[in-house]
């Protein structure tokens, strides 16, 4: 039996209930935390309890702000909601105890196992944030400022500021509602979009003066070392999406990020191609797997071990 | 008398008239152009006659798509049209024997010096072209898909991808109707804000790593050689806003650009601030002007010479 409910089913649910338990993915980001603070936000000015159950790994920078309602640990949810996370393998440790007592999943990801009881899922949406919109919307036809700071922070983070290929029309059409009610989309976007980390600035510095072009410069390969990190002295944050760079250079077909992790044995390839080439491929012969756009391995090996692979391989491929 | 008229006045007078002549403004962008090629296109759709005046100076490379329906040598026009043309100063070489004789001016400065008969001024939005897609739908309701996709690069490109501060309710919401209309905004992203050029990579890279922090980092300063431009195979397009990078680092309160122009002598300064610290007031020292958050000046000093200046001035300011 079909367990997708609409937002209007969902917004209704909602209001029967009280006691919400908000659950955020994995490696959270700005939609799932921007959702989950919304929906909490907007459940308690419809007079209702809502926490969120504190994510146990790293919150991003631009993120931390919207981290309050964290549940107490004596806490007893009646309705348990997840939230942006399409399956149970994305669910942090601390919230295994709730597998299979989900009451509903909150989601845009067409690829969600439909675990829940119910699951309002609209996966043709850019961001989960759009969903919780439409819930919110649907209970009271009203959204705070603080509601609707959240969400776009949601929106936004989840479409590279409305730039990514998954924005549609109806996410610049609820961020353009968003900012009516009050969404500060000038400081947010100073903050999320407009300032850059010294960290960042660094290691794009180091990883661009290193740069190397193969076949007719159609391939381009970054490298981050250990020792790149510690001269920029740079973190995860600094380096987020930092892969997408290589294969944005003009005429570059197949860009590839080699990072390495804990050792120089030990290193991470991050591969982004345009079609027709296929970045799946080239990663799974490294064991390794993805998208056909956008994919990654873990290999035993050192940064000039793989490079040397790399041409074998792109020969093929190229 | 207020020479100043709504986009529903507008969109009658119009229909009332036919051979059109548009009129970009000097150092034409996405703006000017997008919204003088959607017009254009817009009033062929509704069976009048319509050209632009082909602009003499350089379009730069993501707008080239647009610069058709260019008016034959002997064109004569019954109604010349400025687009994103605040004053005179800022018509075209070319264009200069229209002054006098514009009859309407279709514009979002502030700024705007109201010389034409009529002026449809909309000085809140982001960009002209929310203003010229106000106008067409006064007049036909609808928008083609041609007319959406000019109308989005006039959108995007005047907002940085609705990320810079100018941005409104209203610009997300046409922009999101444009989509609707079949702007191909996926597409239209990629080329503009998600392909960096090698110029434009290794004149980054080149600047960063030379880049200087004075007055506990509040203070960041960025040079450009003309050495640096050759060693990167970097030209003007390469090199658009980048003096937004030095302000845009953490914690960075002014930054500042330095570049060498015709010789190591003739030197430009581009100064961005974060409040309460004013731009004007340290280009001023140097003969040049602007406002308060960005200002710019020219300078006959080495880059050095100008570096000491600008130690001593911001001494004072800091």
């Amino acid at each position: 039996m079909n367990n997708i409910i609409t937002p209007f089913e969902t917004a209704y649910r909602l209001k029967e209930h009280d006691n919400f338990l908000l659950i955020t993915h994995r490696r959270p980001d700005g939609d799932t935390i921007g959702s989950a603070g919304a929906l909490a936000q907007g459940l308690r000015e419809q007079g209702k309890t809502a926490y969120v159950l504190q994510n146990p790994e790293a919150t991003p920078r631009y993120a931390r702000f919207m981290s309050d309602y964290l549940a107490p640990d004596d806490y007893k949810a009646e309705y348990i909601i997840a939230i942006d996370t399409a399956t149970y393998d994305l669910f942090p440790k601390n919230a295994e105890e709730y597998k299979g007592s989900i009451n509903l999943c909150i989601d845009h990801h067409k690829s969600n196992t439909l675990y829940a009881d119910h699951v309002c899922l609209e996966a043709e949406r850019a961001s989960c944030g759009e969903v919780v919109f439409d819930i919110l919307m649907a209970m009271s036809g009203s959204i705070s400022s603080i509601t609707a700071e959240r969400l776009y922070v949601a929106l936004s983070t989840d479409t590279g500021c409305f730039s990514f290929s998954n924005t549609t029309s109806n996410t610049l059409y609820v961020a353009s509602l968003l900012i009516e009610a009050g969404a500060p989309n000038k400081d947010l976007n100073k903050q999320l979009f407009k300032t850059i980390t010294r960290g960042r600035i660094k290691i794009e510095g180091l990883l661009t003066s290193g740069l190397e072009f193969h076949f007719d410069d159609r391939v381009a390969i970054a490298t981050i070392t250990n020792e790149m990190m510690e001269i920029a002295k740079a973190d995860e944050d600094d380096i987020d999406n930092i892969a997408a760079l290589p294969s944005s250079i003009e005429g570059v077909c197949v860009g590839i990020t080699i990072r390495e992790l804990t050792s120089p044995t030990d290193c991470k390839i991050s591969v982004r191609t345009k079609a027709p080439y296929d970045a799946q491929v080239i990663c799974e012969k490294f064991g390794g797997g993805g998208h056909k756009l956008a994919a990654g391995a873990t290999i035993e090996k050192t940064v000039d071990e793989i490079k040397e692979l790399l041409m074998e391989i792109l020969g093929d491929v190229i």
